[in-house]
């Protein structure tokens, strides 16, 4: 492939019929290749990660999302993640060979086509926000899917595209653009839901926290633990292993042990061999240093001798 | 390229001269592609890496090894590595759509051309062992180039190939297959060789240390310090971070602190992962869960595809 996009919606189910109705709508596109879908239903949340070239990623986009819309009823809905919407944010990141303003174009291309077929507002986020404000996702979900007939009514909450009141069933949709971010989770040996907050308060950039990050805490009844959830939205600046040690220092207090971590979708290699670098003392670990990485580099030099 | 065998030598120079004339014998090679090569004084040795076909590495490693006989004399060779010749060890490693056979024959078939052609003493070991104490570096350099000589007069030290004498300036040559190894250096934080050389004995499999680790200590008198060398011969049943942190653990015995690390040679994504997911605790952290790997997966089955 030529060009490569990322796109990494997020959709407000855990019914596994429904998300295999909506992978299904991306794995039938020509040229669209899924990269992993993760789903659980303390979060109810499905978080899906494919590939493409521009005109496969926009049409995997708008199907899989008109799919949930007819699907997903967000009158019954409930879960720990904030959300606005059966397709509550639809991220597209670029890979190679594709600029974040290629991304814009297409965020806004989607969001403006998605609100004409299915008659529901859409907000623009990140790179493609029309202002500041709007760049952040908290901003736009405050209120959440609750309140959203309500917010939407103030002007300064006016829809990008779209209607200024929700769909019936489907809320709001957010769209945009965005860098490679890394989502990591933390598991704490404890059901205690206030030190989990405490913790992911101490963790969070606006409550004084790590610039990058933002962290949240959920309950995981089934394990009768909590967990940290947290997005670095710079993992290059803001490295993994300060997140995952500022943790671990904060459970401290309250004697709670961090028992586990994962990553919410994929992890991004070099949040990998910055997290080895520090723990084995490695001064600028690159990923060059890595065979794998080095093979390929030379195949693709061969290749590209060769033809 | 369809198939893919690393070559990884070992030659007895750290002078860039020599350096330069035996890389440039491999840059040569069509189909051959240069990996990467780290030197010092210290150690007096280089260690190359680089990839091709079957072709294409043996005529890169005949050409290479020829110049570094040609080039590198033994008589005026100090070095605090083990070895026995200007070309040390010449081990065939497979990667991609190739068997540990294949690297088998292409060592035999290498050692027997070498010794031919620069009438020059060869040992096969490793997987390529004429016998089973043969598979041992360590048993095959006891006495070093030093006392070459008369360890070839002994029966069991026979060489495979070539003359049982050694070569006048460039002593006798090791080659062979394996699989993929780790090389890992530890500094530390003292000038005192004696605790080096404790610390690195309470590593090696010989010593009552991990299974497949060997370990040697040497002086870095540049920096005023220490350094334990490490392979690990199988990275997924003895992974790094255990061999990181027994050098830590028999470190502090002595209050001396582990100061940095390197890997010599290139460092296989496997023991990066598994590095990774033991300090940030993540249970069974996979390869494709990096959003590199799963990019270009997608990207070769879209290929094939295509195709």
């Amino acid at each position: 492939m030529r060009e490569i996009i990322e796109c990494m919606p997020n959709f407000s189910t855990s019914d596994p019929v429904v998300v295999e109705a909506i992978l299904n709508e991306i794995r039938r596109v020509k040229n669209a290749y899924l990269l992993d879908h993760t789903y659980d239903n303390y979060y109810n949340r499905l978080v899906v990660s494919y590939i493409g070239n521009k005109n496969s990623v926009f049409t995997a986009a708008l199907n899989s999302a008109t799919k949930a819309i007819e699907l997903i009823d967000m009158n019954k809905h409930k879960g720990q993640h904030p959300r606005i919407g059966a397709v509550d944010v639809v991220p597209f990141i670029p890979i190679k060979n594709v600029t974040i303003k290629d991304c814009v174009h297409l965020a806004k291309k989607f969001g403006e086509t998605l609100a004409k077929r299915c008659n529901i507002p859409v907000y623009l986020y990140g790179k493609a926000a029309s202002n500041p404000e709007r760049s952040d996702l908290d901003w736009i979900r405050l209120g959440e899917h609750e309140k959203l007939q309500e917010m939407l009514k103030k002007p300064e909450r006016k829809p990008d595209f779209g209607p200024p009141f929700p769909h019936p069933t489907a809320g709001a949709t957010i769209t945009g653009a965005r860098k490679v971010m890394v989502g990591f989770n933390v598991n704490l040996g404890t059901p205690d839901i206030r030190i989990a907050k405490r913790i992911a308060k101490a963790l969070h950039s606006k409550k004084g926290g790590l610039v990058f990050v933002k962290a949240m805490a959920t309950k995981i009844p089934e394990k009768n633990i909590t967990q940290i959830g947290t997005s670095i939205s710079d993992f290059e600046k803001t490295p993994l292993y300060r997140v995952f040690e500022l943790i671990k220092i904060e459970a401290e207090r309250y004697g709670v042990p961090v028992i586990g971590s994962e990553f919410c979708g994929l992890a991004p290699l070099r949040a990998i061999t910055d997290a080895t670098g520090y723990y084995l003392k490695i001064d600028a670990f690159d990923e060059d240093r890595i065979l794998e990485v080095a093979v390929q580099k030379a195949v693709e030099k061969g290749r590209g001798e060769s033809g």
